[in-house]
């Protein structure tokens, strides 16, 4: 590895254990500051915000701006959902950030980092894995009947009864990336049709994907009719932006099933409401809303046939090890100059 | 084909179109007797018992057993679960029974037809896809933490939170059939270690079921201390009964989740309630019990670490629709004296 001196610095929770194994993979020429005195404390495994009700005293905050503004590699970028700063005036010396989410387009670009040279590498991929099994638990939960069987158990009453199945089902996913690729392989394993719609529709694209057809952007509404489930699995993007609207839901079919997973603007969440409100839609899974926290007063938590996600669905309790284990293989791609191997990569034009 | 004569009997709920189908698969020289009005009514799709209050009156009675008299093909046994009855007395022409469920083990035993030279092609694999469905529903909804969603909803309390995750988890599957083989397969999909205890256990075997390892039956505990969950598919033989004991539940890890999809008489009922009411085990979903339907008085109802089902979990809209595709199949082979070729043949000695 390069002598060149290198400081990386933690700048959001982590357990101790995984910051111990990032010192051990560092060479002796590179320095890495984890201070969890500095950041917010963590809520839960993979809580990579911390708590919100935590500030830093003025003494902390000049350590901590002393701190960043020397370090050339980060861990997350060291700002909060809610604040507005150039990233340029603060950690000036940054070379690459690595974040711990998937989708950081929108975050990039409130940071003034839109086409930048910053190398940025994502969480993409870290979370398909949570992120299907939400989908499965959903689907297979709503396919299966569980709720009514939890009413009939609460009621102490046997009755044999039938059930649709996933089998033999058309699922639709919005944006075919790495997560959209795994919902898909797992969808094949339980013998569905699989129907995606991306940028690309080139004719091998969707034996690529493993999916079995891909609809192009004016097909959408061709697509939502025929299938039984839409995954939402997009990034957030100017053409993502309100992709789903009344027009949209009103084409899928009454006993479908919708899930979002990827970001909550990309629905117009006044038109989910009224369609579920009138049973349009079967079913939705949201895990993502416009406006989050999503508000205690608004009408999906009583909606019978939602279920609310508190943007949850893909944290799991292994998170920061494979994040760990993804950091340390980039770090030495980092250290030995060689960015082009570093992934995934944030395309900081397109902003995903 | 061939010209000799054969009368078909349908001796179970099943709707027109399939009844038609059959029919029209027939050679001239096929006499099809479906008498849906000598049938208990179906109440669900996929009844085969049909409504438990209906009885014949006597006149019918005596017109069912003529017919039944001169079949020589039976689509299901024609006794009810608690009929005592000598099946060479009341079907003394039929020469092969395509039954609609795959454990019918010990009603061929009650029938007297243990080892008769009978053709019994049974309904196994027919389950396979709805009961794996089953098997992944309960385990994502328990490992995803829908009962806490749920609670966190009614509430409108919005916590982000970390949950476990299926992959990485180890999966103990007792009976390898058709059912467990297709459990193993999506565990797989999933990302899971798979392992499975059968009666054979020779060493390309593990690769043959798709699982990671085989145990043996006197490894029983050993594969139980170290599984997230146990998948209970075995037939019921004097070998399952009663397999899962008190010292097998103790041996289980304190998180598992234990799922019967197989047959109550292979748990030890009571062992069980005292282990969930401990917390020793954190989840149960059972579709079987030892009486069924379940007593109204049974502790398992009211545990809240326990999913009742109605022994439907393995009942799809789409069965009776595979059931007639299978029986077609089956009745080819017949009708040209290819009787090897029929399957899945039960074993009328070994009882599955």
């Amino acid at each position: 590895m390069t002598a060149v001196p290198v400081t990386i610095m933690i700048t959001s929770p982590l357990e101790p254990e995984h910051a111990r194994r990032i010192a051990a993979a560092c060479p002796e020429s590179t320095e890495v500051i984890y201070r969890p005195d500095l950041v917010p404390p963590s809520r839960y495994a993979g809580d990579h915000d911390g708590d919100p009700g935590w500030t830093r005293t003025p003494g902390q905050q000049d350590e901590w701006s002393g701190l960043l503004a020397h370090a050339h590699v980060l861990w997350d970028f060291p700002v909060r959902d809610d604040e507005d700063v150039e990233f340029s005036l603060i950690a000036p010396n940054a070379r690459w950030v690595q974040t711990s989410t998937a989708g950081v387009g929108q975050i990039v670009k409130r940071l003034g980092l839109q086409g930048s040279d910053l190398v940025i590498t994502t969480a993409s991929g870290i979370h398909g894995q949570p992120l299907a099994e939400f989908v499965f638990g959903v689907l297979l939960g709503h396919v299966k009947r569980f709720g009514h069987l939890r009413t009939e158990q609460r009621s102490h009453h046997w009755e044999r009864f039938s059930t649709g199945e996933l089998a033999g089902q058309t699922m639709a996913i919005i944006g075919p990336g790495r997560i959209g690729r795994e919902v898909a392989r797992i969808a094949k394993a339980f013998r569905m049709n699989v129907w995606a719609m991306g940028r690309t529709n080139t004719p091998n694209r969707a034996k690529e994907l493993g999916v079995d057809q891909l609809f192009g952007r004016d097909e959408l509404r061709t697509m939502l009719a025929r299938a039984d489930c839409l995954v939402l699995c997009a990034p957030h993007t100017p053409e993502t932006e309100n992709l789903i609207g009344r027009g949209e839901l009103l084409a899928m079919k009454s006993d479908a099933v919708l899930i979002n997973i990827a970001r909550g603007a990309m629905i117009d969440e006044t038109a989910l409401v009224d369609v579920l409100e009138q049973g349009h839609l079967a079913f939705a899974a949201l895990d993502v809303f416009r406006h989050e926290p999503l508000p205690p007063d608004s009408p999906l938590w009583d909606l019978p046939n939602v279920l609310v996600s508190p943007h949850s669905a893909s944290t799991a309790d292994s998170e920061n090890g494979k994040l760990t284990d993804l950091f340390i293989r980039n770090l030495e791609h980092f250290l030995n100059g060689r960015f082009h191997e570093m992934e995934p990569r944030l395309d900081t034009s397109r902003l995903y």
